[in-house]
């Protein structure tokens, strides 16, 4: 085949995948016999129309598989005219050469993919085949994706099994499978991993000779935080060039769910665009304030409920059971967080929706700064609590709980003088970073592959007695649905991926932002937290990348042209960073003795300003890195647009005009200069006649000035013939 | 004359100036008569051989006016290969029709004078005469500059001095007479002094009804300031749009004083670049650090010395003249500051040659930063003392003096309480925003006038007499040195032009930021002072544009896309400012009583925190702005490149193929999906026979699926023929 050559290794996938470029799962499981046969022969009608090849299988249950291919002169073409869109939208600055027949070779595979991901979703009027599963029409269209290049895949995962650092052509290599959007990602926790490599050493040489809340330690990672961040920015700028996506934001279409509520025709363009009011959107995204206020209280109050049933166990309560009773707390709470996490995901999605954003990726933007939001909260408000509020101020809380005593609702049997705990802040980060941490790595990756094999082992041995039960049933009927041996094991394989998940790069990226605000926010109470978080990290990116290739479906290869949102939010965190490290030293260093308030404002004060200052030298210098690669690209679309000059400077001139060298033309105007009017001057020095002024322009040059410069120079002192004046030259 | 044709009042220029595009004045007062003669030889013949029309006249003294046109065929070429130029460096977007000859128009006399500009001084491999006033070869050419366009610029002052707002024709008619560079400054000032009416009629409001040191006054104050700073940016970015500058940067020129140490080879370009080692340079920057600390504190210990004497002498001393003693610091001070600023700035001049920079705009970058940095001494450490220094800790600073006095340094006979005046702050603001402005206005912009006027004058009575001596002497040099009749009211007026001073636009930015930080660092403690600054504003623009086209010369029209460095200073100055005001308001809201360290301290964090926040969300609500017009911009350039395709899609198909519609080519393929295979469908499906792999795309597909659902139907149960399962779409 040729659509993926080029790409050695990759050539193979055509093979395993019997040339099949996407499938759509179609499921008929909630309609009606003859309505599904008829929505079934639209389907096919709409693909066929856009000149897509299809076959039809059976999928598991009451469902089809429509493979779809995309002949390849076709796909070719298609390529073709989406470079020619990126040109006209200024991505790439280079018109591809061609008519509009022309056939080109996708540079990736995720190239190729891309076009056939528009010929199956965009709009007919664009030239797709308008099929957008789950939505409108197509809801019975459960999914719609490529098939993963399972070669290509394993080979990635099995070298990087062996390596410690991934080299950027690595991460070409899953933007060449996988788009850019899911190559940022990797691109992302790569760099951040690289980075940690340093706060990892240094911490072990701090936990051996500075210990916990040193001033150095604190000094040190909130710097390194500055830099990582600014950095990532440049790498970000590098990797848009290096991969023709910067500014690709521009050229995105509308979602199909965008509501359009005003016409507007360009005359310049002689295009209709439709767009939705800016002042409707302020207005919706207004809602933000309440719900916002609604997450935090409910997800605040109920940290502190925790939190403050906590402290009343282990600090104050006596009675049976103690030992259990302290767990229950944070048991009750770790419960009840999904229900209510997903409830608020749930209504910010909805929230997300009314807001009605143009493109994908406005609504990224606009979910994951809720989901940030709502994340940062769950994470970072325990700890938050604890070092803040818990320790400083618990002694002075707890009394409070002795009221509770005196009335006879705790044991009052006991006399013991209440100790709050100043150690435990560390032991809560020391929890977070090595345990939440593996627990985590098993939840999102080991256990849905657990679940995944187990739940495919029993559906294959219940179709296997389904099949044994009805093969006496109807020889015809089960006949078409054996698959023919040859296709067996390739139509099981694309079964379970288009029941596989959703791969959604913005919740791993979120992970890490995360685990980056942990480092930065409390890593100074326990020096050794990054090396915990550099271990997970070379697991992570391994585990990601399985999760993405073998429990995943395989994602559209979507571009953008960074990590999205989730850059302010670091910028955000490495900001809190500072001031948390600021404090938590203050507070810690000496163990809690001797704390003043102005003190405490004072150092929030000046790392407040240190932040400011240090990331403005640390941006003007990493910017200046990040110009010298724009320079490049500069210099390359200078050398790529003269390139086009040179090869069409031999056109012919637009007004016919005979060629003049402009060295002859000048001597017309050198000879004309000293004497008369000719013709020709009269010509070329038009409105000068009659007035006078010709004669300014008639005077020969070099003699006269000469003339004059001596005249002056017997003006200035009668006769000298030396020096002008003073003689200083002579 | 065509060269400004298309703008019809400017039209006039041409006949004023004679059809003289540029004058260089070349002097010989320092030179051998034999030397001064090869030196002009050399000149003219330069400016002949890249083909410029030269006409030389005498000047005022030892010196010669070489006035220089440019043949209107050659200008228009000129204009068209920088337009080329433009495009292959990104900064238009579309390639300006015609062949290696073509002749355009200029847009504006800027342009068309900037072509001239490059032809008189880019060195002669780029093309130019390689002028380059006082440097290496040309040191004796002391200016070399284009004409005023007398009638243009009086029409527009007088336009203004009856108008109160600036239109964008008016800054496109500032555009189009003196480049970008003049231009944005002309828009700051105008869309900061249409900023200040908010602040100046908020602040009679706050006069009236809330007195100084208000809080409400403070916060709009700098809410004002970060709105205006982010508005700017947006404007920048709208102008440089219209103006077609945007990112003009990378294109400029290296300075003729810089210099290279190494040189790559670009294979791409096929061209050889000069570099200077980034670190060099960088070492060479460091010498920034104690060149700021001399400067710091060099100007800082002149002004605590005098502040300190000051206080000596109008607090405790009470000795003989007190009442002029008292002014005598200050004087001494005003009379040292311009001294040692001239010192300062030239330093600061010598170490921004030695950084050594490529471009113009990088070089006055730097030069900007250290004025910026000394301007903001010189300007704020006063008031910064009187505010935080000298109000509050006043009254134990005094107490020390009084050791003075007891050893009998001060006149001991006085036993009255000190009294530190809390009023001294507003006093001081007062002072410096209603008076300094007017005295500045006056040194700026009349004293100058007066100066030149009375110059002239005497040199004309001088100048008068000499020919009045000399007319025996030598009636044929004389005659020489008598301008023609026609001629003299023009080289007279251009003798004037060139001796006048050089228009700096940065020094008027840095005015208006030192205006803007003393407004944001202390207008909350007189609030009427934004309504003296927008009187002064109004006038200081007309000024400003009196000064520049009747005092200084005409500057070459340098493109430029923002206002420069100046844009860091106002965003630290508004930073500043947040921070100043709240202190201000903080300590003198009720009269330096009851004031807590601590409490301050938390006053300026909550300040420092909402600054930030504001900030970010005026630049996310602002940032929309200019991405509709970034957007406008991308949809222009879209129109651009899609007329561009569809004027060439005629064009030869370049592999000279047949044209085949898609159309009937897909036909191929739909015929071919059903049975076996074809020769063409061999030839489009390369690689699928044999494995059995083709046989997976060669069933119909509709008609199977049918089948399919039917057979699944039947599967799952038995032989209902309604809804497939549940029953639910029925």
């Amino acid at each position: 085949m040729g659509i993926f050559t080029g790409h050695g290794p990759l050539d193979q996938s055509e093979q395993d995948n019997f040339g099949v470029d996407w499938v759509v799962h179609y499921s008929f499981e909630e309609v009606e016999l003859s309505e599904a046969i008829q929505e079934f022969r639209t389907l096919i009608q709409d693909l066929e129309e856009a000149h897509l090849q299809v076959q039809v299988r059976h999928g598991h249950g009451p469902s089809l598989l429509v493979c779809i291919r995309v002949p390849p002169d076709l796909l070719g073409n298609l390529v073709y005219k989406s470079r020619v869109k990126d040109w006209l939208h200024g991505i790439i600055h280079e018109l591809p050469q061609g008519d509009d027949y022309a056939i080109v070779e996708a540079e990736t595979p995720a190239e190729a993919l891309r076009s056939v991901y528009h010929a199956v979703s965009w709009q007919k009027s664009l030239g797709g085949a308008g099929i957008t599963p789950t939505l409108g029409q197509w809801k019975n269209v459960t999914a719609a994706i490529p098939l993963h290049d399972r070669s290509a895949n394993a080979e990635l995962l099995r070298k990087w099994s062996k390596t410690i650092f991934l080299t950027t052509e690595d991460l070409d290599a899953i933007r060449a499978l996988f788009g850019e959007k899911v190559a940022f990602y990797f691109a992302f926790i790569h760099c951040y991993s690289c980075f940690l490599i340093f706060p990892a050493a240094w911490g072990i040489f701090c936990w051996f000779y500075m210990g916990p809340y040193s001033v150095t330690c604190g000094l040190v990672t909130c710097l390194w935080a500055i830099v990582f961040v600014e950095y990532w920015k440049t790498r970000e700028t590098d990797l848009s060039l290096r991969w023709n996506v910067k500014d690709v934001g521009f050229l995105k279409v509308n979602r199909p769910q965008w509501v359009w509520d005003k016409e507007i025709f360009n005359p310049s363009t002689g295009e209709t665009t439709h767009v939705f009011s800016v002042h409707r959107q302020f207005a919706r995204q207004l809602l933000l304030i309440p719900f916002a206020t609604v997450a935090t209280l409910a997800l605040g109050s109920l940290i502190i409920l925790t939190f403050a049933l906590e402290i009343v166990v282990s600090e104050v309560y006596n009675g049976p059971m103690k030992a259990y009773l302290e767990f229950l707390p944070t048991i009750l709470f770790s419960l009840s967080l999904p229900t209510i996490n997903n409830t608020l995901t749930e209504f910010a999605k909805r929230l997300t929706d009314y807001e009605n954003y143009r493109t994908q990726d406005q609504y990224d933007l606009a979910q994951t700064s809720k989901t940030f939001v709502m994340n940062f909260i769950t994470s970072f408000l325990p700890t938050l609590l604890t070092a803040f509020v818990y320790v400083p101020f618990g002694a002075k809380i707890v009394p409070y709980l002795d009221t509770l005593r005196e009335h006879g609702l705790l044991s009052a049997n006991l006399a013991r003088e209440i100790n709050i705990d100043t150690s435990r802040l560390q032991q809560e980060v020391i929890y977070l970073s090595a345990t939440a941490q593996i627990l985590n790595f098993g939840e999102e990756i080991v256990l849905p592959y657990v679940k995944q094999t187990l739940l495919h082992k029993w559906r294959d041995y219940r179709e296997g007695r389904d099949s044994t039960r009805l093969r006496s049933y109807s020889q015809r009927t089960d006949q078409l649905l054996v698959d023919a041996p040859e296709e067996s094991s390739f139509l099981s394989r694309v079964r379970d991926e288009l029941e596989a998940d959703e791969y959604n790069v913005h919740d791993d990226t979120l992970e890490m932002c995360v685990q980056f605000g942990f480092l930065v926010l409390f890593g100074v109470s326990w020096p050794l937290v990054s090396l915990g978080f550099l271990a997970n990290n070379w697991l992570e990116l391994r585990g990601d990348f399985f999760k993405l290739s073998l429990e995943c479906q395989r994602p559209p290869p979507i571009r953008a042209d960074s990590i999205g949102p989730s850059l302010q939010g670091l910028e955000i965190l490495s900001w809190l960073g500072t001031l948390s490290t600021a404090a938590i030293v203050y507070l810690y260093h000496d163990g809690m003795e001797e704390v003043h308030m102005s003190s405490l404002l004072l150092s929030l004060l000046l790392a407040e300003w240190a932040y400011v200052s240090v990331r403005y030298i640390v941006r003007s210098g990493l910017e200046k890195i990040s110009f010298v690669s724009l320079r490049r690209e500069a210099a390359k679309r200078y050398a790529m647009r003269k390139r086009y000059l040179e090869a069409t400077s031999g056109r012919v001139s637009p007004r016919g005009k005979p060629r003049v060298r402009f060295q002859d033309r000048v001597s017309v105007f050198s000879s004309a200069t000293d004497v008369g009017s000719t013709g020709k001057d009269e010509f070329l020095h038009p409105g000068y006649e009659g007035t006078g002024r010709r004669g300014f322009w008639s005077q020969e040059t070099a003699d006269a000035g000469v003339r004059l410069i001596k005249a002056l120079n017997n003006n200035m002192d009668g006769s000298r013939t030396g020096p002008v004046k003073g003689g200083k030259g002579a």
